[in-house]
């Protein structure tokens, strides 16, 4: 067993990079959405994780067909934002490493997966 | 003791106008905003809350001066969005009985007041 | 076309329990649960409801079947509370009013319906 | 600049570690809490947390002393969760690495600052 206290810059950027990606899925499932406000609200979702120390790029896509066929069926009209709705790409940069990660939903698995994609040495 | 099971419209507009406020306040607190977000925040919080049934108006205002002093002295320039900065409006018609109801932070309590400000009669 | 201003107790208790039940389902739906950690996650809630303003009374029952379900099928054997796993009975108290409502799936209309059930004058 | 695709079981471990504290801020920050419910959160919280992913170990600490300030001063006698009350220790493994991360209130930053703590290699 070794214990290792000195975190390197890309220990620091995966750590962050999983903090964002946690962060939003949890701020933001449960919000009512609709095909027409899904674009501002990917817009908000962007925004908020985009002012969150060392992030450097971040798309957010909500899936118009699973949120059109929820509201389609739901008596009023709408629905609230899922996971399997949910496609998040996130960049963070720490000092010279960058990290992609994303969260998106797994048909297979039922699950909506976080993952990191790849890893940047800008060095 | 009387019970009573009917309820009227009135009643009704009443709870759904509570709801409304309930749900956004506990779906958007935590947010992270900027001055330079709020306004998008405003909208994206006003459309979740325009889409569930009921709600005839809504209004969202975030209190650039205190987002603006809790950025200005965060780490990091940005901050959370904070029941004290929150001053939501909310009218919820049900058949011909509208509610006004508001969420917006008391000085004095230090406390964020949910109250119905007036009820109005289309009849 | 009338204008109310003034709120009676029975007003404001109608407008209480809306928000009581807007607030827990958007505070708490999405938190990790499964059919070993239900019962604490019950109290959980009751205790955060109850603490509200003129709450008398709270009850919260996780739907344990559609728990395991998802548990049963998710790929780490846990799932996250939706609302068609919730039924939550509240009862708000203002003065000589007395509130009762309820969250609970229905069925039919794949929806979580907040109502009100019943309305208690003890004068 | 290098491109890595490939992630290793300590990459894994530090960006899952980054999630958990994510997701339990986001979930957890507004909910209503005592004196007399911390108790009963701090383990509605631990539990949550514990049945996610990798997750070996979980400590939730929520600050009495600032809750019982809250408290006293509001005007109903209870408050909401705030990321300056929570102290949360988890460690994650992953294959033969362990993560221990920390959420705590930085008093001088006036933030609640999520870090690693340190890396274990059971090698």
């Amino acid at each position: 067993m070794t214990v290792k206290e000195e975190i390197s810059a890309k220990d620091k950027a995966l750590f962050e990079a999983g903090i964002k990606l946690g962060a939003l899925y949890h701020q933001f499932i449960g919000t009512p959405v609709s095909t027409e406000t899904a674009k501002e609200l990917e817009t908000a979702i962007e925004n908020s994780v985009s002012l969150q120390p060392w992030v450097s790029a971040v798309k957010v896509e909500i899936d118009r067909e699973k949120v059109r066929k929820w509201e389609t069926e739901s008596p009023f009209k709408y629905c609230e934002l899922r996971g399997e709705m949910l496609d998040v790409e996130v960049v963070v940069r720490y000092e010279d490493v960058e990290v992609h990660a994303r969260v998106k939903y797994d048909e297979q698995m039922d699950y909506s997966l976080m993952r990191v994609e790849k890893i940047v040495y800008y060095t």
